[in-house]
């Protein structure tokens, strides 16, 4: 691959340089494979380390290459299935092995999530903090907000906050009859404190899972879920897999 | 906001930076309107070019900002809920407005949708191109991949590519009745091609969005869509409202 190819094409040089890279990975580099450094992949391959550190980064983006501090870039394995669409992977669960609860607090939820739930702005809800782990890396951490009218039988408990409490307010949350829930998938970046529990930089780029749990014909909950972008793909349907349902009803011809 | 308040922060400057412009897009400047220049925000805030740079990256992922050139920085309008995850919205239909085919080929397709097509590697399928329109913007372009043996009586019709060919295509997939779908979106950058569809510049990132149709038992198609990250929120659910569905035999408890 020569400088006169890259030259010639009508494309940014990076991008062209980015499908040169990828066959490149695939044919020559395994799996956790660290990368030449900069100097040497601009030489191999006749381009400016701008034009190179482009094209890095856009590999990154794709989930095809990691980069971490003190180790260098690595080819990055394929991207985790995570299942996020269904019920029994986010409606909260005592028994759910997948999430951990690690805090809760009483506080104001952010305005965005206040009208989502219906409560005043100046309601303050249960705030529970989650994490959840796959295949032993984090993947998302969450917070679930909880209006006190949700788990009205709450005050019984005497944890004030912490994991106990996290699991007690989880526990009356599973006396509702979830009837249905909707979501949302944006772009987002990683807060501080995400990030430290993502082992992610600042900023890195996020899936945002944003979930509404109905329950008594209201809205119960709301989860706002962080996934780290450069290892999971978020899946919807049965686990992620095959879900073939049949009803004739719909798109009979 | 001085300089003293930014630096007494455990949390990188770029990101407190990120905090407190936030709150001044909220409270002094409207959709639409210019930022003023990097160097007279730097000043204002008392910090480096180079955070405040890091910053407005940060604001441009998570929708707050929008930058284009020869305009600026302008402060974006909130994002676009993009319905996904229902069949009417994505299931090809010649009925559908949102939706516009543009091409069709027969061509390979990349081996991980033949995967999913569980067709040969060799084997070339119908490919449609259609770009999805809503509120007058452009939001996501996809591929949509058809096997031969899904739309078995195509070979009565004519012509031979183009929009005329992409419509009987998805004509003769109509036939087939829908059985079911999974989806999985994640993290991508945008190809030269799309982004010119989408009035991006290449490598911006984008969601993802892949789908795998079954019918008769099988996988039937598999669209790749490609949506603009920086304006689209995905929603799965009816059509991005409020789903409330009754099923009593889930989560009774």
């Amino acid at each position: 691959m020569g400088t006169t190819q890259l030259e010639s094409v009508p494309e940014p040089k990076y991008w062209h340089l980015k499908t040169v890279l990828t066959e490149a990975l695939d044919s020559e580099f395994s799996v956790g494979e660290i990368l030449p450094n900069e100097r040497d992949l601009a030489a191999r391959f006749g381009v400016a380390r701008a034009t190179l550190r482009q094209a890095l980064e856009q590999l990154e983006l794709e989930g095809r290459l990691q980069r971490r501090r003190g180790v260098g870039t690595t080819v990055a394995p394929p991207r985790m299935g995570v299942a996020v669409g269904s019920e029994e992977h986010i409606w909260p669960s005592a028994a759910d092995d997948a999430w951990q609860s690690t805090d809760c607090t009483v506080a104001l939820p952010p305005a965005a999530v206040a009208d989502l739930l219906e409560t005043e702005r100046d309601e303050k809800v249960h705030t529970v903090r989650r994490s959840r782990v796959t295949h032993g890396q984090p993947v998302a951490a969450e917070l679930l907000y909880i209006p006190a009218s949700s788990v009205p039988d709450l005050s019984a408990i005497d944890a004030p906050s912490g994991t106990a409490r996290a699991r007690a307010v989880i526990r009356e949350l599973q006396h509702l009859e979830l009837e249905g829930q909707d979501q949302a998938v944006e772009l987002g970046s990683v807060s501080a404190e995400d990030a430290k529990e993502l082992d992610r930089l600042p900023g890195a780029p996020v899936l945002v899972v944003t979930t509404r749990f109905y329950a008594d014909a209201r809205t119960a909950a709301v989860s706002v879920a962080t996934y780290r972008a450069d290892t999971c793909r978020l899946t919807f349907g049965a686990t992620g897999g095959v879900e073939i349902h049949h009803d004739p009803e719909r798109h009979a011809s």
